[in-house]
């Protein structure tokens, strides 16, 4: 709904770190949201003053309260309110009068509950705004900001937070304690922490840009079910992005989710197409489940990126070694070539059984002094990026002594920037070495795959960093005014569907090679139209009543010159004059004869959430059963079309493959280029498939074959 | 290696039943294997008589000891060796002396160790098969037993092993040691467990078999990295999977995860297409992690099978709902629809702002009560197959009694046979509610979407019980002594790749319909040879010098009569006559004209390992780019064939889309059964490509285009 002016970060700044805070329907009463949020905002240690607000009791928690935010004498920073849904308006309203310009609303029973709730939130969003507030919620847990000028906990459920440098939005409420409980456990540290809710004011983008500005922030975390402002949360998640890693679960992903979404969230459907364009542009990496989420924060949260993609796994059982090289190649890594000297240093310090080669087979013999050794040499190996810790089950030695040789192998060689990831196969009743680990900063699995995909993440993560956005790129030759013209037009004679001609004007338009067609009706304009149309080419008979032109010798293809294209039509003269029906009048189409060509498919897709998306992929005719194609959110940059083509499972055709030429991916760029310029021109463009393009390699022209538009009457 | 006489199943079953045990290398020094086994065997309480082996003890554990078997003066049945490496001969001699037929070999430093382990395990191989013995590993850490009439853990290393239904057995020892120790952390109870090692002698298939007749046995999981000998191991598995599940991780995928396997158990590397094959061939459910085969034996362990895909879920929290939803339809599940009874009967219990629908979002207020109304409600709604239970944090709620009312709506609904799952998020250090769970036989994930997965391998396993196999067909009208001389002349030649004509003649030996290409020198000639060719069809000069046969004019389609097939001869003559150079001596070739048509790519590909796979996907001159194709072991049966078709992204476009008519796919079924049948009948083919075959609809006969065949010399 964040519709008006957009939030400032200053706003959002605020929200997190106030001074003092009221807490608007505060409670003695155990088992309430009023009781529990004012004991956890004391138990963590505000830094601040806290005012309990509620309308009959004297005193909570042996604090005085006020009977309204209007008693406090001092000023208040924040108000939290967690009063029923029929008090809210007077809370807001007293909170106004009070000047307090930041509010949790936690109270629910708004959007979530149906259209009359909609309606209600509706109007709490116009009232706060009509007050300059800034509120987050309603429908939420409230917030964290682990900061220790502010330790606040402004959440009414949950584990004590532990701090880090972790930011965590989630949308959902109860998976937000779940999120908490686990960070907790897994020693996860938040910066802050952040429960959305309706996200009515205060969205997404705003929190991301509250982080990117945050120095204790440096990862963050979201469970999202709708963005808000998907063109916002691009352009912030992109900068933030350059430095700090975005990583999210974004549910609601298929029809039926989506469908649960809407009752729950009260957001609107989304594609998933469009979703994965956002993130694709926003360089946020997608997870599919909250599992890997975490299992991608520990590594992301203390290990550095790695410069390479190689990796040196060392493990004391074989099995494990194996599932783990297979996720390696699997997740497009590759396994480190050790040097001799390496191989040679191995050697000399494993068993007779064990393998020097990667993956480093330690055998079940191996203790505490062969991890901390053979952790050494692999790092210190310059063909190696990262490593990856395999310890399955002591039968002779300490969980605890293993970890702590780890621990020192890694910490001797943090200098060189190599990120270290443990699958500590251990007996569950022995947990022992895991908090040595993560209190070291190592990451610690269960199964060698998830260390391995975490590590992946890492070098995906980098290579988004080292990505150049690149330019935009727009163009001054083309002819708005016709295309508005052309529309004004259709819409006028109510066609949502526009005609052949009118699609091609408008390609034209925007400097569109579109194929051109020549009527010729004597054969004395037949030598001009040919040179216009160019050589080789096609005629055609064109008559009323010959449909099958083949069947009546209608057809001449691959005319190189005037001299053949007249004597094609006398041809096709003499082949109608000897029908049994001869047409009273006919005359020929002229068109330039194509031969090869990639069939190309481009088009425009407006979401009714995001906006028009652009769409690049094999064409021809079974586009939509092999679904080759790539969407990226309008307007596109240099890197979305980079990303476009290597995206399709095509791609080596349309590069080149059997000594073929590449397709003239320049020219392909600028007709992009142009197709978002196009669907930013013009918003009331619902749909445009432009199937096929043919795509030709530099030298020769690409052409348009056939294209449909609809748009918005 | 295990090459000779096959195991038989009664051979398998006197390894895991014997009334007495040898432990040849017992000893009472802590930390050594022989120490530790004896001890297991001891503890697990062994139901029958144990005696300790060492040269020099006289009494270990307080038993007597013996320094020989030949000493024992009992009968033994099975022996379990752990001496070291170079006092295996010795003590199989003995063994054999003695009479004992069964051996699990411990000691390790055979093939895993390289080419004189090798050499040394191929003669232990020969030594135990010249006794007439069967032998479990070298290289393995034993095998397990829980039927109360046996008692066996005859392992050195894990925990105590819990009785129950389901068979393990891992090619690994150090991860079959974590498996175990995570199945008795998880209450996943064993019918028996087994560690093969390099399996030289018994191997995967012959366990299979064992597991097959077991009554205890329920469900099979394997962990392995070599099949032995796939075509049994696909015979087994098949018939296993008639009524018990295998789930199988197998691991040494990628490349280099096989070369980490041959040096490890000395397999030779398999290319992963083969793998699939034969796990599709088998019925077996392959997954990708082993928490993934933890993820599904829960599920499998207890719950019954699915009768339909129709799902239920509900929660007390709306994220997580939302998680399993997508995860529902991204899994190939469908939401259950309620029907108005059961939407009327949830109104009734559920509070305000609870959602009745699918899934049933009771908010957090939800309590015990409401998880067993709602789960009794849901389960006896006669549009629901399945079920999956989502409880978030407990804010009042005590889990324990959560865990009580879901088991008590579960129990008291057994006998609809639906199956339901639980995702329990509670905090860590919370788990009293999942042992209350896992004790009444339901599953229990810590994420939704592991649930819905699971859930949806209980779907996939209904779905290949209720596959018929289907038959193989062969055919006798095939020429196997044509090809058996082109191949015998092609192998005098020593020529790998043979002549088109070779190929050709090969197929049409197995009545593949090759494109019947005529060559004509003379008019006179025409008429009878066009008629030969069939109508409609095309003419191409041919003379010695004329490359581009269009730029002379020497090409003529769709010719559909002899007196079109002359006239367009006389046109070819004038043409060829207003050369500058006419070539002094022409002819022409006649081949049928066919237009569209899909393009098809059939194949044989000789896999070292397994035999010849068959290939069959879409073709053309991008099928390496794209990739659709699907492999099955030959010889294929009815059920490979329809799963192939089915497999492929481009199944739509060859069964009909945009109005067209699907292909022949009998026609096809009958192709692939004679291309089985050829690779069946000459294993010399290492290669053939037929690509592309062009397929029509029934009624319009298909035509091979082009084809390649390479041989073994």
């Amino acid at each position: 709904m964040n519709s008006n002016t957009p939030t400032t970060l200053a706003e959002v700044q605020r929200i997190f770190n106030p001074g003092s805070i009221a807490v608007v329907g505060a409670s003695r009463q155990p088992g309430t949201i009023g009781r529990d949020m004012l004991k956890k905002i004391l138990d963590f240690g505000f830094n601040g003053i806290v005012y309990a607000v509620n309308p009959s009791a004297k005193f909570i928690n042996s604090m005085r309260s006020y009977r309204s935010v209007l008693e406090i004498p001092d000023p208040v920073d924040l108000a939290v309110i967690c009063v029923a849904k029929k008090l809210v308006p007077q809370a807001v309203d007293d909170c106004a009068r009070k000047g307090i310009t930041s509010l949790i609303m936690i109270t629910a029973g708004f959007a979530e509950t149906g259209e009359d709730g909609a309606a209600l939130e509706r109007q709490l969003f116009d009232r706060i705004r009509s007050y300059g507030m800034r509120m987050i919620g309603p429908n939420c847990m409230g917030i964290i900001n682990t900061d220790p000028a502010v330790r606040m906990d402004a959440t009414f459920a949950g584990p004590m937070p532990v701090p880090g440098s972790i930011g965590f939005l989630s949308q959902s409420g109860a998976l937000g304690v779940a999120i908490l409980e686990r960070a907790a456990s897994m020693q996860l540290g938040l910066s802050s922490f952040v429960s959305l809710g309706n996200r009515t004011d205060v969205s997404v983008d705003d929190i991301l840009a509250y982080w990117n500005s945050d120095e204790r922030t440096k990862l963050a975390l979201l469970y999202i079910e709708s963005f808000g402002n998907a063109a916002r949360f691009i352009q912030v998640a992109r900068e933030m992005t350059r430095t700090k890693p975005i990583i999210a679960v974004k549910s609601g992903r298929t029809r039926a989710g989506a469908r649960a979404a809407s009752s729950h969230t009260a957001s609107l459907a989304q594609s998933d197409v469009a979703v994965n364009a956002i993130f694709e542009s926003a360089g946020v990496l997608r997870v599919d489940t909250v599992e890997k989420l975490f299992d991608y924060a520990q590594a992301f949260a203390a290990q550095p990126l790695p410069k390479g993609s190689r990796v040196a796994i060392m493990s004391n059982g074989g099995g494990p070694a194996i599932l783990a090289t297979d996720a390696v190649e699997g997740e497009g890594l590759t396994m480190a070539e050790y040097t001799p000297e390496t191989t040679a240093r191995l050697k000399a310090v494993l068993a007779d059984l064990a393998s020097a080669r990667n993956p480093v087979d330690m055998v079940a013999s191996a203790g505490a002094t062969h991890f901390e050794a053979v952790g050494d040499i692999l790092l210190n190996d310059v063909n190696t990026d990262a490593m990856i810790v395999i310890f399955v089950l002591p039968i002779t030695s300490d969980s605890r002594d293993v970890a702590n040789a780890i621990v020192r192998a890694y910490e001797r060689n943090k200098h060189l920037e190599k990120p270290v990831l443990v699958c500590f196969m251990t007996r569950d009743g022995d947990n022992s070495g895991t908090p040595i680990l993560r209190n070291a900063g190592l990451p610690v699995y269960v199964f060698p795959e998830s260390a391995v995909q975490s590590l992946a993440a890492l070098v995906k993560f980098r290579g988004i960093q080292q990505h150049k956005q690149g330019a935009a790129r727009s163009f001054s030759d083309v002819d708005k005014d016709l295309v508005r013209k052309t529309l004004d037009g259709a819409k006028a004679a109510e066609r949502k569907q526009l005609l052949p001609n009118e699609v091609n004007d408008i390609l034209r338009a925007y400097q569109f090679p579109v194929l051109n067609i020549q009527h010729v009706a004597k054969r004395t304009e037949l030598a001009k139209a040919a040179a216009k149309a160019g050589f080789p080419l096609v005629m055609k008979i064109s008559a009323e009543g010959i449909v099958h032109k083949s069947d009546v010798r209608g057809v001449k293809l691959n005319l190189r010159s005037a001299d053949e294209a007249e004597a094609a039509w006398d041809d096709i003269a003499n082949a109608v004059s000897s029908l049994p029906h001869p047409p009273a009048k006919w005359g020929v189409t002229l068109e330039p004869m194509i031969s090869g060509g990639k069939e190309i498919v481009l088009g425009i897709h407006a979401d009714p959430n995001f906006g028009p998306l652009i769409m690049f992929g094999m064409g021809g005719i079974y586009v939509e059963v092999l679904k080759d194609v790539a969407f990226r959110l309008a307007p596109l940059n240099e890197s979305d079309i980079e990303a476009m083509f290597k995206s399709l499972r095509g791609y080596p055709i349309l590069a080149g493959v059997r000594g073929e030429a590449s397709i003239d991916f320049d020219r392909m760029r600028e007709l992009l280029f142009r197709l978002s310029q196009l669907a930013m021109d013009f918003p009331e463009i619902s749909e445009l498939d432009v199937n096929p393009l043919l795509a030709f390699p530099a030298g020769k022209a690409s052409i348009v074959v056939d294209a449909r538009m609809t748009i918005e009457l």
